[in-house]
Parts: structure tokens; sequence; C-alpha cells
């Protein structure tokens, strides 16, 4: 497939070969490209909680499987003993990273599909257990692909796209979800700019969307965040796609730092403001931003860049990891059924009704 | 003076001293606190060229006192030849920095001061000279003690402010220009909080000013330029204020790559924005923003941090190093003749015909 041979210079993100999970530890690229062996629980929590895997989707298909290496670990005899162990080591993946939605969508579908699972020995459950991982794998890989050819369209040539974070192939199994359509557009020879947001304090943008677009020999300029309002007054950006961590039932989204400043800013030009995501990533039980509970990082990741002090010692600092972009700022929400518009409550409610996008 | 006290712990960002220039270094803020003293004109130069001196109206005294270091080294025998020399050392001075107002506004008027002066020899030449350059400097306290006494009511008890960049202390020789109403509150015993955008990619805010008002005892928090939205929809900013590079004769302001992100969303959130500066950086000779040449910076800003390389080799990168928020999103331009208002090009413009604010 030609996405694919696209990105055939990086590593996948997740692999999953022989019993063993493997990750592409995300913290140390662009300048080394480490793929680790990852065969405890706690060292997969502790992939998720500092990002060496991180995007929602990553992080859902990494929990999954992460399971899969808790379970392996602890043969379980009796049905009831395994199930209790599953529950409680998905308990324990779930803190990991309290925004992610995915994380806990992942958790419950594998508890389910084992809860349903008539096998009454461990050996059994265990295979269960890794047979739907590698379909949530699977059908993330899937859903990236469609997510791509749904917003496709809205990349014109010689158009100038930004993006915020990375929500690109690194935060997935694809070919990524705000990245999908840019991949799409490229492979089909439209040639378009685009411009990644660094993504302080993380850089993200910097590290991972530079890094997997350059590889993929797409246009990318890398801009620090606080130059995309400049950008967008110069008339260099036509749209903008991120992804997001959770979509509210009303339509409000929580996504990277930063997010809602680029989403303000193009409502102040008059650029379209799309989000991308798998459909798993609307969260309908969750009425509106305001219920979304927003992870506080470490003060370090202000304070210090590359092991280095920037800032005085003992200066207070606020480091929210996520915000929350109202629904009257979002032009659309492209998803592998189509592109979701407004009114959002009632448009993705019937998504989940119908199937399909209106 | 009080407001001396709250910074002792700081030495002043430019000294002129028994023939000599010092400028605090504040590339190195805040790891290390080094002193420079400054004896060529190259050298003068490269600490405006590097940052090392920053801030426009810091930069017009440096340039100042830069003439005068020039100029010692040059002593001239005819009233023509120091001029000639003088002119030539002016122009190289003038190129050290395109976007700072201040630059060429101290230049011209140490150029005036020595054409309209009668002394014929050249030791009576540099005294003149050197006198000027301390008058500048003199002034240039006086007006930052000014300004902030005319914006020091906008800070309400219990008030959160925002500022981006550093528009501080270390910006001038006095106590700043957005700072000083921020010192004067704090002299005057009001509570309130300052949060520091850290403002990428050079972290003038982390490195400087948030040190700078730390030193002094507010109450400051640091963020990443990106979380400001957040904290105004969160309701903690109650006030923006910002220094300036240049003011157009409409009233658009250039400062620092990022205030024109903070400005639209303030302006989202119906957040009064206040820029202050010196009437000398007020430049009604340039008709609007679109008339501001924007200084493009190297990419090695954004893609290294401190020696180490954060982005892919070979990433195209933009770094301007300004932007101009227009005069629609400016709510008052603080001035040590008192608070300018829309509208602005007929209020600027009385400004100076008056020499008071509306």
């Amino acid at each position: 497939m030609t996405l694919q041979a696209q990105q055939s210079s990086l590593p996948p993100t997740i692999e999953w070969r022989d019993g063993t999970l493997y990750l592409l530890d995300q913290t140390r690229l662009p300048r080394e490209c480490v793929v680790e062996a990852v065969d405890t629980v706690e060292t997969v929590w502790r992939a998720i909680h500092e990002l060496r895997v991180r995007g929602a989707p990553a992080i859902g298909v990494a929990a999954a499987y992460g399971l899969c290496v808790a379970m392996r670990r602890e043969p379980a005899d009796s049905r009831d003993t395994f199930l209790a162990r599953l529950e409680a080591h998905a308990a324990y993946l779930d803190s990991a990273r309290p925004t992610a939605v995915n994380l806990r969508w992942a958790l419950e579908r594998m508890l389910s599909h084992i809860r349903a699972e008539r096998s009454a020995t461990g050996a059994a459950l265990y295979e269960a257990l890794v047979a739907e991982a590698k379909r949530i794998h699977q059908e993330d890989i899937e859903l990236c692909a469609r997510i791509g050819e749904a917003g496709r369209a809205l990349i014109a040539p010689g158009s100038g796209v930004l993006t915020h974070c990375n929500a690109g192939a690194l935060a997935t199994a694809g070919i990524g979800t705000a990245t999908a359509p840019l991949y799409c557009a490229h492979r089909d020879g439209v040639a378009f700019r685009v411009y990644a947001d660094e993504t302080r304090p993380l850089l993200q943008g910097a590290r991972l969307t530079a890094y997997e677009l350059q590889q993929a020999g797409l246009d990318v300029t890398l801009i620090a965040d606080s130059m995309a309002p400049t950008l967008m007054a110069q008339g260099l950006i036509d749209l903008v796609i991120v992804g997001t961590d959770r979509v509210a039932a009303n339509g409000d989204v929580a996504n990277k730092i930063g997010t809602l400043g680029v989403a303000i800013a193009a409502k102040h030009f008059g650029i379209p403001f799309y989000v991308a995501c798998p459909s798993s990533t609307l969260d309908l039980r969750t009425a509106s931003g305001a219920d979304i509970v927003i992870e506080e990082r470490g003060a370090a990741e202000v304070t210090h860049f590359a092991g280095q002090r920037t800032a005085p010692e003992g200066i207070q600092v606020r480091n929210p990891a996520f915000d929350v972009t109202p629904h009257a700022l979002v032009t659309g929400i492209v998803t592998e059924r189509g592109i979701v518009r407004a009114p959002f409550e009632a448009n993705l409610a019937a998504l989940f009704a119908t199937g399909a996008a209106a």
C-alpha cells in the first residue's frame, strides 16, 4: 500500500510479535529512533504515562496489548481469577492518563469481550484477549485510512494546512487522524504545504509531526505555536486540522494545550477549523467540555528544556496538558463515518444512531 | 527609591562608568548574571544583534552609548571628521536590528545633538556625545516611572494580569514599560497575580520576565504561550499588558511574535488589551502595521534549544521575530503622557500636538 510505503523509513508505532509488545519510544524522536520491548504491565503504564507512546488511538491499542502483557505474566487457572486479575490490571492501566477517552474505551472493550467469552481456562481466555487486542489494532489502521478518505477533499491544491501537536501516524497504528487526509491528498498528487506548530511544552509538533511528514515526503514547515496567527494574517493558512483526545456530546473538543488558541485565531481570520478522530473518541456520555477533566502536568516540562533549566528556580507554573475548544469554533469533525458538522449535538447523536454522518 | 530597591538583586541593565559601557548579558539569564564591559562599536552591534541587550528602550540607550564607545576609540581632530565618522558608526549600529524604532530614534537624536553642537574639537564633541547619551539614559528611567503611574490604576486588586515577552526592567534602563504599572501597583500594596508567557522561541518571558518579577517579590506564574487562551477561558486573566517595538500612526502595534495571538484571544474573551511604551516608540511616519518590516530570524532558534537539536534535520522553518496587532484589537496605549485610546489615528496625533493624552 502506497501510504505504508511512504512511511517505510519509520518503524511501526506499536507492534505485537511473538507474544511481546514493541513500542517506538517517541520521547527520543527525532534524534534517536528506538523500539523498546515492553514486557510488564508496569512498563506499559509508564510508557503511556511518560508519553513514550502517545496519541489517543495509539494509547488505546497499547493499553489493549498492555492487558495481554499483564495476563501473559499471570496465567490464571479459573475464569473468575482471570477476570478479577484482568479487571485490576485494567483499572491500573486506566490511571496512566486521565484525559484520553480511548484508553478507557479500549480497556472496557477488552473487559467486555472477555466477560462475554465462554472459555473457562486462563490459556484460552488469554488467547481471546490477544485476538481482541489485534482486532483493535487492525481496526485502528482501517479507521485511519477511512478518516483519510473522508477528509481528503478538504485539502485543496496549493493550500496551506496548519496542524497542532501530533495526531499523526505516530499517534495511531495507521496513517494518523489529523494527518490521514494529508497523506491521502499527497498520495493523490495534490501539492500543498503543511505548517506544523511545534507544540510546547513537549514539542510533539517539532519532534514528531515535522519528522513523520518530512519522512513521507510532504512539504512541511515548522513554526513556534505563537507564529500561527501571523501566518494566518499573511494568508498562508487555508485550513486547520487537528486531532482530539475526547469530543463531548455537544461537539466540544479536548485536545493538546494550544488547540483553543489556534481555533480562536482561525475563527478570527475566517479559516475552517476541523478536528479528525475515530468515532471511538466521541464520548456521548460526556455532555460538554465543562465535564472533561484536564490533566495538569508537572512544572519541569515548562521550566526545563532537554534537562536544562530555562526559568528561574522556584517559579510558579501552570501546565494544563489539554484545553477545550467550544463547538462554536469547530467547522467539522472528520470521522471514519464521514464529516460531522453543526448542530453537533444532534448530528453526533445521529452518527451513532445511523452509523454515517449526515 | 522603593522601585529600585525592589530590583536591587539585579545589576543595572545598562551602565556607563568611567568611560566604559557595561551591559547585563540577558542571553545568560536566569542561570548566570553576567555584566560585560563593551568597548568596541562592533561589540555593541553584536550585543544588540544577538539580543544580549534587548527591549526597544534599552536598545536605544545602548546604541546612544554605543556611539560614545565608537568615538572614544576614534578621537577626531576636526568637527567635519568627527561628524563623518559619527554618521558612519550610526549607520552601522542602525543595521543591528531592523524593527526597533528606538534604535534609529536614539541614533538620530545623538546625531542631531552633535550637528547642533558648536564645539569644534573632537574632545569637546565627545563630551557632548556622552552628555546626550546620559540624558537619554536618565530620561528612559523617568519615562518608565511615568508610564507606571499612568497605567497603575489598570491593576485592580485580586486581578490576573498576562504579559508576553519582556517589556520589563531588563528591557529598559528603568522599571520597564509593560511591567511599570505592575511595579507601581505592587509598591502600593495591591495584591494581584501576573502570568508570564514564556515567549518562544527565545523564552524572554521565562528567562527574563519571570525572573525580574520574582526578584522584585511579585506573584508571578510562568506558562507556555499556548496556555494563555485556556487561562482566559478559566477567568484567570482580567487584563493583558505588553510592550511594543513600534506603534504605527493608526495604532497598529509591532511587538514580539505571539502578541497577535494574545490580542485575538483577549478580544474573544472580552479582556482589555493594553500596550505600554514611551512616546518615542510611536512612529507617526509609519502609516500602518503593513509598513513595518518584520525581522525574520534564523531557523536554529526554532530547531535547536540550548545547542541541542529538537526538530528533524533539514526541516523548513518560519521564524518571524515580531507580529503586528491591528489597532482594532488594542484597548489602549499607555505612555508617559497618559493612556491613548481609540480612535488611535486622531488621538496619537493629538498626543504629539498637545503633549498629553485625551
